[in-house]
């Protein structure tokens, strides 16, 4: 009926999530308010971990891409379910560690980790630093010998794989500022590099080929390209890496357009030819590490705003405006993203208005979605925008100075708030 | 040379900003930093003020629109010049508020006020709520009936023109979700709505064309319909308004291709039509109300980068990596707006090296310009990017938990914070 089985519809024709009754939260947490259903949560992460014992006899790791959606309340978790943790700067890092979780299993990614940022992570004996560049290992190696350590580093790779073109071309995914190419020589010149340095360990490489991928083919493909250039790197300096990292990119479902892959197919599927490209090019099966984000938060959760004004305009459309915005979801703004929603108190009615729904920002663009259906709403009402748990938190701003909204996690039954509301106050704690 | 004339070299061949050095800037304060020329700011609101005692005798009212760059400290600045401000949110209106602003010169603007913030505008007796439906209007009412007080009230027209169609199309702006609309009768509704409500004093009516306009056609048209829209309100009603809020949207120069209005030239032509049509129609001249934003803060400021990674792609192009990006300038991702550049410690050289600044947040989509000119740069160098004044800490995230940048403000060749850069700390305050 919904885009994620944590949502249904209660005896008074309420929206819940993960059983709990999303009427109530928006009148006991106010709105805007995102709420998070933790016991999906969790079991997306068990998905992932039960994938890697399944198909590699727990030889393996699954790490969560924290920049999909990040608090201490979500480092718990996914510390909680044996997973390690990507984090992509100082911030991420400061939070996890703020959670208490072990540095040994965070990954440290990103193209541009500042001189600040890679002594804090060399500091803490981040478990990988996934090197993106030449300057990077650079870096890296000065840092380490300056704190008399040697840090495990995983290169990223450019594999030449364009997801989403759908015909792999060899040339386009070269044209991204992430990582080292393949087909230029750069890749295996760094790996020399970091192979040479002394206070680096070269534990392996990594590749990620995109985002919201519903195809398994790439993801084989990556593999391939991958374990090949394991087999070449062994063959050009003797070195036989332990790990593999795949990246994520696992699509999920916004609308029923969407039809994201079971995570145990995708992983059966590309262990599959990962072993086999291994028998093939004769190198050892890897540690294998991967990386979901969005396929662990974002079906997870949803938004819930209280309905403003109501504007028909006869022949052009009708504009329901909401309490919250691009400020809290700017995925419509920048990628004109698709949703879904309900009015969460007519929940068991029919959806047959046809609406835009407006933001409160002083901008036109400010919109969460166009030519939407939704039960006939009116002021005062509720509505709930689904599959909002990754990428709004995370990518929230202030624009016009509107405090962001707290974060609620539904588990069991109950509700707590895992990140405040912001206030006022906190708006300008930083102005002198 | 530059976009903005209070840029420039200095002998060590250091781009300056008010006189001041940026790489000492840089060295001071760190990167990614905001730093915004205080004079220059100064400068512009003396000409709009000085627009309005030249054009209407000073029978009207500059009012700067805060969404552009708001932080306590501009809103002195503002409060200085004597100008009003124009907030559209309560995190906007506690900001003026705590800088001391005076309430009675503050307009309160907005498409979806919630009903907290209009109790605290009421309560703070701002000087206008700009009220932008039927729903709104009935809200207002209520809680000024509620409080006890009268509320002066301006109503937010859609005038039916599309300024960046160029052919004033007068259905084009009717699909917005601000505002009531004119060719409907909506306008005239509300307009009779406000006069008959109790607590309610109608002072004039509001219309916004459109943003980073460079011509001064649509500002006549406009201000042609409005004028003739309160013709018809005194035909109709026998109300003759006082008040006519011209809205802003006026242009500024982001680069070359840019050839932005004088102020003065604007104001001159507008006022004229005005006047004419008043007599055309039979109204007395109403207080003029104008709300530059953009056109304040956007070219009197610059964000300043330190380059880290420069990938030179054979055939492809070259990414050079700054500490910040989407972050604290979403407006390429969002816009592809332009940015013109420069390196900072190189201002003196030839701009030979076409690049794409590339921001550092995990997501392949921010950068914050392709295809740009710049001096030769590498790790360490640093980059200012112009014209940023407006809609860049004003929008900034925390997506990746990356800590916003400071504002530095510079006058008299002194420079100094005026809102303090993030912490780590900040990031995980709210954090359960």
């Amino acid at each position: 009926m919904f885009v994620s089985d944590c949502l249904s519809v209660n005896e008074k024709g309420h929206l819940t999530i993960g059983g709990v009754d999303t009427v109530e939260l928006a009148a006991t947490y106010g709105t805007p308010c995102y709420v998070v259903d933790e016991d999906k949560i969790r079991e997306n992460c068990r998905a992932y971990v039960k994938s890697i014992e399944d198909n590699y006899a727990g030889n393996g790791l699954a790490i969560y891409a924290s920049k999909a959606f990040n608090c201490k309340a979500m480092c718990k978790i996914v510390n909680e379910e044996k997973m390690g943790l990507d984090v992509v700067s100082g911030g991420e890092l400061y939070t996890a560690i703020s959670a208490g979780f072990p540095t040994d299993k965070i990954f440290f990614h990103g193209n541009n980790k500042t001189l600040d940022e890679l002594e804090f992570a060399v500091r803490e004996n981040v478990g990988r630093i996934v090197v993106d560049n030449m300057y990077e290992l650079e870096n890296v190696n000065r840092e380490a010998k300056k704190q008399g350590k040697t840090v495990n580093v995983i290169l990223r790779i450019k594999p030449g794989i364009d997801a989403h073109t759908h015909s792999f071309i060899m040339t386009g995914q070269i044209d991204s500022k992430f990582g080292f190419a393949l087909e230029t020589g750069e890749a295996m010149q760094g790996i020399k590099a970091a192979i040479a340095a002394e206070n680096i360990c070269l534990k392996g490489v990594h590749c990620h080929i995109g985002s919201q991928i519903f195809e398994v083919m790439p993801f084989e493909h990556a593999a391939e390209v991958m374990v090949k250039f394991m087999a070449d790197i062994k063959a050009e300096t003797g070195a036989e890496l332990d790990e593999l990292d795949l990246g994520g990119g696992f699509g999920i479902k916004y609308s029923d357009a969407d039809k994201p892959l079971e995570y145990s197919e995708y992983m059966a599927t590309v262990a599959g030819v990962l072993k086999s490209a291994c028998e093939k090019y004769g190198v050892k099966t890897p540690f294998v590490i991967i990386e979901p984000g969005r396929s662990i938060a974002g079906s997870a959760g949803i938004t819930l705003y209280t309905v403003g004004a109501v504007k028909e305009i006869p022949g052009v459309r009708n504009y329901v405006s909401i309490d919250g915005g691009m400020g809290d979801n700017p995925r419509y703004i920048l990628y004109q993203a698709t949703y879904e929603m309900v009015c969460a108190n007519k929940a068991d009615k029919a959806k047959d208005y046809k609406i835009t729904l407006a933001g409160r920002c002083c901008e036109s663009g400010d919109l969460i979605q166009e030519n939407a259906m939704i039960q006939r709403v009116e002021p005062g009402d509720i509505v709930a925008v689904f599959s909002t748990g990754a990428y709004n938190y995370s990518m929230s701003s202030n624009y016009n100075r509107i405090p962001k909204p707290p974060v609620v996690m539904v588990s069991g039954g109950k509700a707590r708030v895992v990140v405040k509301r912001e206030t006022y106050e906190d708006i300008i704690r930083n102005d002198v």
